[in-house]
């Protein structure tokens, strides 16, 4: 039985922590309180919160916490992930905080400053799928995007199977339901902006897509993405298209997806022709993966989806932790 | 030809004055700058919009404004009313500035101070299908609330023919879109909060209230209002239970309506046992009127829908301008 | 352990008893396989279904089957019930076949003929919270209808401590999400026709009616119901207009509630002005209330609130199979 | 002023016929009967229908009707357009009856037999941006496909122009609303199955890849599309990505785009960088496009939006019937 806590348990990804690490038998979770913030809906009477504590180092080492989860901007990310990690408490950080790696990289795709430079550097990049051994000795994880999530697993293994054309370049069609932009209140993201229209936003410029490269091992000038806001509450599908070389049947794509995926837990495949849609996969933490293949031409186009907030944000993050603490991968996620 | 102006041209209701308006044989619009605003929305090249100026007396004066349209909170209404009367410029006011008549009447259900209760006594309450006459020689018109314009035109005419038994009360639940709350971002009307949720609000309290007692002839006592928010644009759908006595038949229902509403171009009945829903009347200027009624309890159920954008705000101020300035009072609506 | 068979596993409420059942520790669930259907859409490859067998007596008899759910209309839940209780298979019935106690009173609100007149007698009503006793031992328990699940839940304290003024009637506007009205195709539950819409309908005459009369023990005259149909997927919000005799506080009210639901692990109470809205309850077996009352005028306003597939169906259902076999009431449903 | 037909008034596409053609100047129009169906929603008393006659040939001779709309099934539309033309009544036709120009291409695409196989010669493909002169002396229009529409008129100009990288392909990431889908009830139209949802299908092979094919000059297997449904009830986004030639800036594509539309009253162009959204469109017959372009890499990816029932449908039909009858091309559609 551990102890972790959670920040910004008021944002839609950091509540998805609260209601899966209620349900997960070996971890008792706490709220670190960093900000007050009212509420607009009324709560039943009696109803059983989670503990709630400062959100200070000092606050969580009295109680004994094992692990933080930062569901909380950049900035804060960075601070937070300092302060707990001098107090020997481990990090699993949601936010892009460090997931490029580099300063370098880091100051291309976000305009924000980064104080912890040399944290940039040690993260460990939380997809289990494809670095699931870091992530059992690091220190702090850091959490996957939600889009390079869906976008990593379905293109990385095409790519080291080396039937891409890589000349035509990979396209991906991302779309994202609402939760995906936050919780604070936007003109972007109000009813009446979103409900019944449909939007593409940071064409070619997502900083999502640095993510992408750095795990499928694509060049920036292979791959263009494009985000799109679906009006719904939760869920991304991805339709991504490529062209092959060398690749006769459908049956060999399936083929390369499953020798990578059989043995996972969170990723599931589709026959050759048929593909998952968004009830597939909301509330879930599979990745759920089908394509259409035109042999003559070479078309191919897959697509992945995942719900944003879970295999997209907490459950990745919770299957992160299960490794970290040599948990089985699953717990609390099934 | 007049020239009008319209303030907070950015908000939903501004919005829809500028959009019917650009379709009204005999009004020329302008925009009145009050604030500057970002839109987070692209237009395309060469859009012809509607032509800007200052929101000043002096400037709506140089250019010839006849009338001015208030779609701005309650303060700036009553600063902007002060303002464009002493110019001479007659003002159609969205806000509940001027509704309530008195200044008693207005502390008892607005947090607002008031600094002008004058025009609280002199603003003639823009319903048309009941003082149309009042309307056509105001200076200013205080246009109804959203919730009010369909309760009164289903309400008031049974109330007159003495048919109610105001004993048992009357009950109006109502349902409106999220343009009913306005644009400004709040996370009541986020996104997020709102899809797949519903929820009542302002439950016997809500601010409307007065305006339906006033025109109704209730009492506060014999009156339940519930205010809720649907998950749509668009549309509110009011559900009336009241008892009646002396009624015999559904037919003296309509008759009632009908002796009301013949002349009315605005207001629509149906078949007794038949209603509208939203879609009745969204993107028109109708109020829509039907009921279902059993005899032997003298059980009633009335429901009325109107887009809440148009006859409950932009179309009836459209309405109002047109009785204002004698033009035809379907003038740009139909 | 038991085994449980679910027919009509391919509706809304029979596939949320099958994942309900899922995760039930003391039941193996199967399909009971009555009609073959197509689906539209695909699964994953390996997915493990829950097992199939003949919607038939022998064959339920043969797997060992204990209890069936028949979520089914209701021509077939007669003919099935018939044939499974011969075989000594308890059942739980989702449908209106046996609600309403009398041959008289189900011709009253039911088109259908009835087969089997005994069954209408001899089932209990399963509202657990107020005839747990008698499910204990039925061999068929009626599931009840969603709007009165709700309704009853609110009202019935109320009537039984003697505060409402029968005379003035009680008032029940209630709002429904579309998988309340089933998946068979149809233009009225058309996305195109319900997004962006709302309506009301069977207005004073819902077959759901009576059964609030038979539990709460209201008259008919004295009870107004509207249904009405809301663009979300689940969920349903009753607003409910009494006026009280004799109340003059609202902790009063909240005492009665709370003698009445002290004990109950799935009725939940609100502090007195403040109420649920869907997403309090979506996804849960609970049902939500809350109120706001004004002494001096007596008006009562209370707001009840359920998931129409859990509390509303699939969920008290199984609450219901919990009793009849002796488990813990709320196992497989926290 | 002349009369015209609606055969299909029932449907989407057919309602918005109705709809715009009240407001056309020029235009009586008449419902053509041709099956009785009910209706699930009320009207008011006294609203004025569009007359209704038989929809047979001798029928519309005797009232004198001109044109007549085909919004129906391709078998329907080649029974009715043989019909019609006999009569010497123009058609201009909704359905895929009569786009792909040979019976080879049409039996490649659609399962239906086509009876009238020289009627695919002779009927003109109506996109007036393109064929605006052919469309003129047409006995029959065949109005264009909606996700064509968007398509084409974004393509066209690029691949022209010779600045696209045709070996990469074009990919064309489609997403309509669920009106496109048409008004007949089934599952995968129905609310609780789409809303909240998100699905591609027909990847590769969607019946209006030939129209993008015979426009743009593209070969099949140099062109990907996928069409998804989006839980909204009108437009369509496209997102299209192609790899550009001899491109220097961003400026070199507006003014391909410009030199082809620049007379163009329904097509708008945005500035680089800026793209519309479905709300740009919806209710209008506007095509709006949009681009980002990365001169480095040569990707350029488009996105352009129509309304599927004005521009991707009735809108376009009425467009066309100005055309052939010699009225101004807007008429009736501002």
């Amino acid at each position: 039985m551990i102890k972790v806590g959670i920040v910004g348990f008021r944002g839609y990804s950091g509540a998805e922590l609260e209601r899966l690490l209620g349900g997960h038998p070996q971890v008792t979770a706490y709220r670190l309180e960093h900000r007050q913030d009212t509420e607009h809906r009324a709560e039943p009477i009696g109803r059983v919160a989670t503990p709630s504590i400062a959100c200070t180092a000092p606050a969580a080492v009295a109680e004994g916490v094992d692990v933080v989860f930062l569901a909380t901007p950049v900035e804060v990310s960075i601070d937070l992930s300092l302060e707990f990690l001098a107090a020997g408490i481990r990090v699993i950080d949601l936010s892009g905080a460090f997931r490029l790696g580099t300063l370098e990289n880091f100051a291309r795709w976000y305009p924000e400053e980064h104080k912890a430079p040399q944290l940039l550097a040690e993260a460990v990049y939380g997809l289990p799928e494809f670095y699931r051994l870091k992530v059992a000795g690091a220190r702090v994880v850091s959490n996957p995007g939600c889009y390079p999530t869906a976008a990593n697993l379905a293109i990385r293994p095409l790519i080291e199977a080396r039937i891409v054309n890589r000349n035509a370049g990979i396209v991906c069609d991302a779309k994202s339901g609402v939760t995906g932009a936050g919780r604070k209140p936007s003109l972007k993201t109000s009813f009446s902006e979103v409900n019944e229209n449909f939007s593409a936003y940071s064409i070619q410029k997502h900083r999502h897509v640095p993510e992408v490269l750095m795990t499928s091992g694509l060049e920036e000038s292979e791959f263009s993405f494009t985000a799109h806001l679906l009006p719904v509450n939760r869920g991304i599908l991805e339709t991504i298209y490529l062209r092959t070389v060398n690749v006769a049947s459908a049956e060999r794509i399936l083929e390369i997806y499953q020798a990578q995926y059989q043995n996972e837990r969170f990723v599931r495949l589709y026959r050759p022709g048929t593909v998952p849609d968004l009830f597939s996969v909301t509330h879930t933490n599979f990745c759920d993966i089908g394509f259409q293949f035109d042999p003559p031409s070479g078309r191919l186009t897959v697509v992945a989806a995942i719900d944003n907030l879970v295999k997209g944000a907490a459950g990745q993050a919770i299957q992160n932790m299960n490794i970290l603490m040599g948990f089985d991968e699953a717990e609390g996620l099934l």
